[in-house]
C-alpha cells in the first residue's frame, strides 16, 4: 500500500536535508552510485528480465521490449551519464542578479533548487538513473512514478541507488518510487500539492495529456514535436534537401524529428524530385497538397488531420505556400511550439521567420534535431519543454532550479 | 452567450498581431488609452454606481464596497499607472545569452511575450486597466475575467480601452473580457489550452484554490502570504519592536503584512513588554504559546491551527524557539513561500536563516512590507507570486514573457 502522504514528507524532509550539501558532497555520492550501479550489473539484469519476459507474454510490441531491455552496455551508460552529470557545474547558489535600493536595501536573486520534483514516465528503465541524477545534482528530492511494466527493473536501479545514498552520507528518501501499478495512486500523486513542486511527464503524448489535465502540480510539458522545414524561394535546394533528410530520417521516434514540409511554390518543381530521389532509400510516404502532387504525380493526397500529426515514422506531410508570411501562419497553426527551420539565403525571409514563428526553437540553415541538451552543450537534459513558462526547449541543470530574493538591511521599514 | 472558443481565438490572432508592433507604437496606445480613460471618467462613474447599488442592494460587506467603488481620483490612478507603464524599458526581444556551438551553430536565447494570458480577479475594477496595461506592454494578448459584483464597471473601462486601441492602430481584441456571470464559463475558461497560456488568478485564498484545482493552463499562484518575523538571540530589540509594528500594522490586508512573531527564548523577557506596548495603539490581539503566556498573562493561547493562519487582520500568533534552526524548521512548516525575516546583529544566525527558509524574499533586518514590484524597483507588478516556477516573489514585466531559442547555420546536419 503506497501511503502519499507519508512519501510526500519524507521527501520534504529530505530536500532540506539535501540542501545542506555541498557541490563535492552531491558529487561524491553520484561517483559513488555509478560505481555501485555497474558493481550490481547481475541483480538489475535479473529483475529487467523479468518485467521483459512478463512484456514478451503479455504480447508486448517488439518496439517496447527494445525500448524496456536492459543490457550491461546501457547499464554501463546509465553510470556514465551519472559521472557526467557529477562533471557539470553546480547551478545552485549562483547570483542572478544584485542591486541596492535607495533605502539601502541590497536585494540579491539567487539560484535555488525547486524543491521535490516529481516525474511520470514510460517504459525505458534507464530513466530512473537520468532524471534521479540530474535533478539531484540540483539539490532536489525526486519521487519516480515509472512505467507499471518496468516496475521490477525501476525498482532494483532505484534500491541500488538509494542505498548508495546512506552509504555517502545522504538520506536515502532523496529518490522515492511509487511502488504501484494502480492508476489511482497516479492520479493521487498528481495533487500531491504541499509536497509536490513540480510535475514533469515524459513519454508519449497520451501521457503527457493526461498529467496536463489531471495534475494541480505545476507541470511542464515536454517532448511533443510536430516540426517543420521551411524551403523559402531563396533556399540553397542541395542544403534543404540534405537538411530535410537529416531532420525526417536521422531518427524518427524522436520529438525534434521533421515531421512536415513546407515548400515556396517558386522552388518546388526543382526541389521535389531530387527530395524523392533523396529520401527513397528510407522508403518515406509523402503525403501533399494538390499542387505537390502535380509534381509527384504518386504522392498519397494530404488530408487535413495530416498536417497536425506527429508521425514519429517514416511519413513526411507537404504543404505549398506562396510566401514566407504564409508559411509562418501554417507553421503557427498547426506546430507543437518544439522547433522550426527556414532554409533560406535570404536574410529578409530568415527574420521575418525567425521572429514570427512561436516555437520554443527557431532555425535557419539547420537541422530541427539540434534540439538537444547535449547538442545545445548544457551537458545533459531532462526534457524538452514545449510551453512557455519556466522553461523552452532544452531543460538542463539551470532548468531544475529556482530562485529565491535575500534581501539585506538595517532596520527598514516601510513608511 | 459567451463562446470561448471564438474568444480563444480572436486572442490569439491579436497576439501575432501585437507581436509585430514596436516600442513606440505599443507606448504611443498606452498614453491615448490613458488620455482616454479620464475623458470618459463621467461613464465609468455612472456604470460603476450601478455596481455598487447592487452590492449594497446585496448586503455586500463595507470593505468590498470601497474596494468595488470607483472615484474620479481612482480612475486619475489608473491612467497614470499606464502612463507609468509606458515609461518602462520594453523586456521584448533582450539577448539572454547567445553562444556559439563547435560545429558553428550560433544560439540565442531571445526574451518574447508570453502570448495570451488569462486573468482571473475579484472586485477591484481598478485591476482591469493594471493588468492590462502590464500583459500589453509585455507584448501579450490579455483575456480578462472580473468579479461578478464588477461587470458593468469592467465592461465600461474595457469598452474604453477597446476602442482606444482601435484609434492606436492596434487590434482592439488585445483585450477582451468575459462578460459572463457564469461559473460554468469560468471553469470552462480555465481549461481554454491551445489558446491561452498563462492563467494568473488575483484574490482571496479561495479563488486561487479554485484556479489552481481546476485550471489545465500553467496558472502562477499569487499572494497568499503567511509571513513571520524571527527575533533571534542576538536582535537589536529596539529595531525588531519597530519591525514587528511595520509588518504587522502599516497595512493589515496585505499579503505581505506579518502574521506571526518567532522569539527566541533568550530575548523573550525583554523583547515582549516592549512589543505589547508597542503595538497597544492597534489593539492588536496576541496568540501566545505558553512560554510567551507566562511573561504576558492576557494573551489568548495559540491552537494549532494559528500558526497555519493569513489572518489579514489585527491579530499576531506567537511562538518561542530555543535555536535560530527551530525558527528555520518552525516556518518552513507553516510558511505559504512568501515573505520572511530574521532581526540579528549575528551574521552566522542571518546566512542560516537566509540559506535556510524556503520562501521567495528572506530578509534580514527589515520589514516583509517590501516585497512589492514598486519597492524592488521594477516600476509595476502584475502579483507576488509564492510558486515556485517560471518566476518568484514580485512579477512585473520581465516576469510575464517566455524565451525562444534562435540558431543560425549554414547547413549543419546531425550526424
Amino acid at each position: 500500500m503506497v501511503n502519499l502522504e507519508e512519501i510526500g514528507k519524507k521527501a520534504v524532509t529530505a530536500k532540506y536535508s539535501l540542501q545542506g550539501k555541498n557541490t563535492e558532497e552531491k558529487n561524491a555520492a553520484l561517483f559513488l552510485i555509478a560505481d555501485r550501479l555497474t558493481e550490481n550489473t547481475e541483480a538489475i539484469l535479473t529483475a529487467n528480465a523479468k518485467d521483459v519476459a512478463a512484456g514478451e507474454k503479455n504480447g508486448m510490441h517488439a518496439g517496447l521490449i527494445d525500448r524496456l531491455r536492459l543490457t550491461e552496455e546501457r547499464i554501463l551508460a546509465m553510470a556514465q551519464g551519472l559521472r557526467q552529470i557529477a562533471a557539470l557545474p553546480d547551478p545552485v547558489g549562483e547570483i542572478l542578479e544584485q542591486f541596492t535600493r535607495p533605502n539601502g536595501l541590497r536585494i540579491e536573486k539567487r539560484r535555488v533548487p525547486v524543491g521535490v520534483i516529481g516525474i511520470i514516465y514510460e517504459s525505458r528503465p534507464n530513466v530512473t538513473a537520468d532524471a534521479f541524477g540530474l535533478c539531484f545534482k540540483a539539490g532536489n528530492a525526486v519521487i519516480l512514478k515509472g512505467g507499471s511494466d518496468a516496475l521490477n527493473s525501476n525498482k532494483a536501479i532505484t534500491d541500488i541507488i538509494r542505498s548508495a545514498l546512506l552509504e555517502a552520507g545522504m538520506t536515502a528518501d532523496v529518490l522515492q518510487l511509487l511502488e504501484t501499478t494502480e492508476r489511482a495512486v497516479t492520479a493521487a500523486f498528481m495533487r500531491l500539492n504541499g509536497y509536490v513542486d513540480l510535475l514533469i511527464p515524459r513519454g508519449g503524448a497520451g501521457l503527457i495529456k493526461s498529467v496536463v489535465e489531471n495534475s494541480t502540480i505545476p507541470v511542464i510539458e515536454t517532448g511533443t514535436g510536430n516540426c517543420h522545414v521551411y524551403v523559402d524561394k531563396d533556399a540553397d535546394l542541395t542544403m534543404a534537401v540534405n537538411i530535410i533528410r537529416n531532420a525526417k530520417t536521422q531518427r524518427i521516434g524522436v520529438c525534434n524529428a521533421c515531421e512536415s514540409l513546407v515548400v515556396h511554390s517558386a522552388v518546388i518543381e526543382k526541389l521535389l524530385p531530387a527530395l524523392r530521389e533523396a529520401l527513397s532509400p528510407y522508403a518515406v510516404e509523402m503525403r501533399g497538397d494538390e499542387r505537390v502532387r502535380e509534381i509527384l504525380p504518386d504522392c498519397v493526397p494530404a488530408q487535413d488531420g495530416d498536417y497536425g500529426t506527429e508521425y514519429l515514422d517514416y511519413i513526411l506531410s507537404l504543404k505549398t505556400v506562396d510566401s514566407v508570411e504564409e508559411a509562418v501562419a501554417h507553421i503557427n497553426r498547426y506546430n507543437t511550439k518544439h522547433s522550426e527551420t527556414i532554409v533560406t539565403e535570404n536574410k529578409e525571409a530568415a527574420e521575418i521567420f525567425l521572429d514570427g514563428v512561436d516555437a520554443a526553437c527557431v532555425y535557419v540553415n539547420a537541422s530541427t534535431r539540434f534540439t538537444d541538451g547535449f547538442e545545445f552543450g548544457f551537458g545533459a537534459e531532462i526534457g524538452i519543454s514545449t510551453q512557455k513558462l519556466h522553461a523552452r526547449g532544452p531543460m538542463g541543470l539551470k532548468e531544475l532550479t529556482s530562485y529565491k530574493y535575500v534581501i539585506r538591511g538595517n532596520g527598514q521599514i516601510r513608511e
